[in-house]
């Protein structure tokens, strides 16, 4: 296909314009900060073969791309409120790539209250590569930060842990114990892999109660050593602890859970709590209708970070999930 | 080379942290707004081979990637102020690319007085493809658009037209009248065609006078017929007051003179001006130090667009030029 990118604009995208975004006939969006808020920017980039598969539903593509962002403003205590997206194609996307993604943009601009403020749509050789900045509010002076946590904090998780790395692995044809599972759980593991839950609803409660967050994107056992990290601490978590997704905790031996909590793409919370407001960030979660299971502390930093089984430390080959690590 | 995106950030990209960053420690930033400016967003994207030769020297590849979003920045009347970088690398990008790249960044940052507000780094595999997305202040109420603009607004452009095309044509090695240049001069032309000069002296004098304005990325014509289009006019220029650059302006016949008009990579600012602005526009350019030239004018809607070569309507065979267009 010829790339025409004003027919690309007027075609699929400017149905996606927002408040400031101009009718997308501008060379660039204004957006009015709340006076009572900090505006929180995130940008996350995903590419072909590294974030999802070329051949996935181009919905899906979308739906990833701005999802991981999202992701990283709940994370922070922030209200996603816009974004601007810059997207790289090459041949596959053709009109019918085109319609199917911009549709799975709007399905999500209607379910989290967005709108595209703007951004650049290019011909790449090898696409497609989609980068999205996503903007979100939260309390003035409230935003969360990976730093802040102590030693004593709670540790908590938002949903399960390693949905996205059974559904990766079910769309590689991978062996493990999902094969033993109904074709409708694999697919939901696949569909989970591709289309992220962010955490929007839970962003009040961890500005409210949270000392540090962050998201879970490269598995929970290097993230977690990251947030403990910024925060000059350590931490233990009970591997026992961790909700792991159904169909998989029951018939999972540790070196399958030892892959779920250092796989990636879980894109749940991974939040810090004073001890004071464990209580009231578990009711803030229960009214957000957000599943939190408490998993672990931040200790001292004189400790090593610590990963229990049974009251062992698990043997852990790595503790992050690289993407695209495979491929150099 | 292994991708290790924590490396990529501990070695290149933290010494180019600025205010709200969290020194890239966090998953997200936090802009803060002035209260007496608009807060303007624009982004952009650059890929290989596309927009840039995979070939360039790395340091021009990421001032390119930057300075084409500062020139939309300057075109709207807004001094830049942050930007958040997402870096698509594959093999090609070793550790000396890698410095060679962020120290064009951090020369180009203290040269704008801006700073990394965050970002991300991936691995692609084809790269490099460069996602910027630039933040900047204009004075509260005066962002300059694309509309705006009225019939009898006066037509000005800053610096000269063509260098970027003649410079990309050098480095295919197109004929053309370049060929009888001295080496140097025409390296001049390539140096421009990789890094670009964003007016970023000349946004007050944008915010202050003009009705209209946009960064001329695509083509002189193509550019002033969008300009033209948003602002529901129809427009004319007088292809001999287009200021040409030094050494093709004498040598040019009015096809070469098509070309450099309808050709991509100015980067100068195309502004329309109220009559009753011109003489305080002229004097507040004189000012910055960047030199604007009157080059036609807003017509009635009713006209077609037109671009005269001694009193005729010139042949052009196409308005605007597609980066990436003759790839498909």
């Amino acid at each position: 296909m010829a790339f025409d990118e004003l027919s690309i604009i007027d075609r699929y995208l400017r149905p996606l314009a927002g408040e400031g975004s101009f009718h997308l006939m501008d060379d660039a969006a204004r957006l009015d900060v709340p006076a009572d808020a900090d505006l929180v920017v995130t940008a996350d980039m995903v590419a072909a073969d590294i974030h999802f598969l070329a051949t996935d539903p181009p919905d899906t593509i979308a739906r990833k791309a701005l999802r991981v962002n999202l992701s990283d403003l709940a994370a922070k205590g922030a209200k996603p409120s816009a974004y601007v997206m810059s997207l790289g194609i090459s041949e596959e996307a053709d009109e019918a790539w085109l319609r199917s993604f911009t549709q799975g943009l709007k399905a999500d601009q209607a379910q989290y209250g967005i709108g595209l403020l703007g951004g650049d749509t290019i011909s790449v050789r090898r696409g497609p590569v989609v980068s999205i900045t996503a903007f979100g509010y939260a309390p003035k002076g409230r935003m969360v930060h990976r730093f802040g946590g102590r030693p004593g904090d709670e540790l908590f998780v938002s949903g399960t842990i390693g949905a996205g790395t059974v559904g990766l692995a079910v769309l590689r044809s991978e062996r493990g114990p999902w094969d033993a599972l109904p074709a409708s759980l694999r697919e939901a593991f696949v569909q989970r892999y591709r289309v992220p839950e962010p955490r929007t609803a839970l962003a009040a409660a961890i500005a409210e109660f949270a000392s540090a967050a962050m998201d879970i994107s490269d598995g929970l056992v290097g993230d977690c050593d990251k947030l403990a990290g910024a925060s000059r601490c350590s931490a233990s978590i009970d591997a026992e602890q961790v909700p792991y997704p159904d169909g998989i905790a029951g018939t999972a031996d540790s070196s399958v859970l030892a892959r779920l909590l250092t796989g990636g793409d879980d894109y749940e919370v991974l939040a810090a709590v004073p001890p004071a407001g464990r209580q009231g960030f578990e009711a803030a979660a229960r009214r957000a209708g957000v599943a939190v299971v408490h998993i672990g502390n931040l200790t001292d930093a004189t400790n090593p970070p610590e990963v229990l089984f049974r009251g062992k430390p698990m043997d852990l080959k790595s503790r992050s999930y690289v993407h695209g690590g495979e491929v150099g």
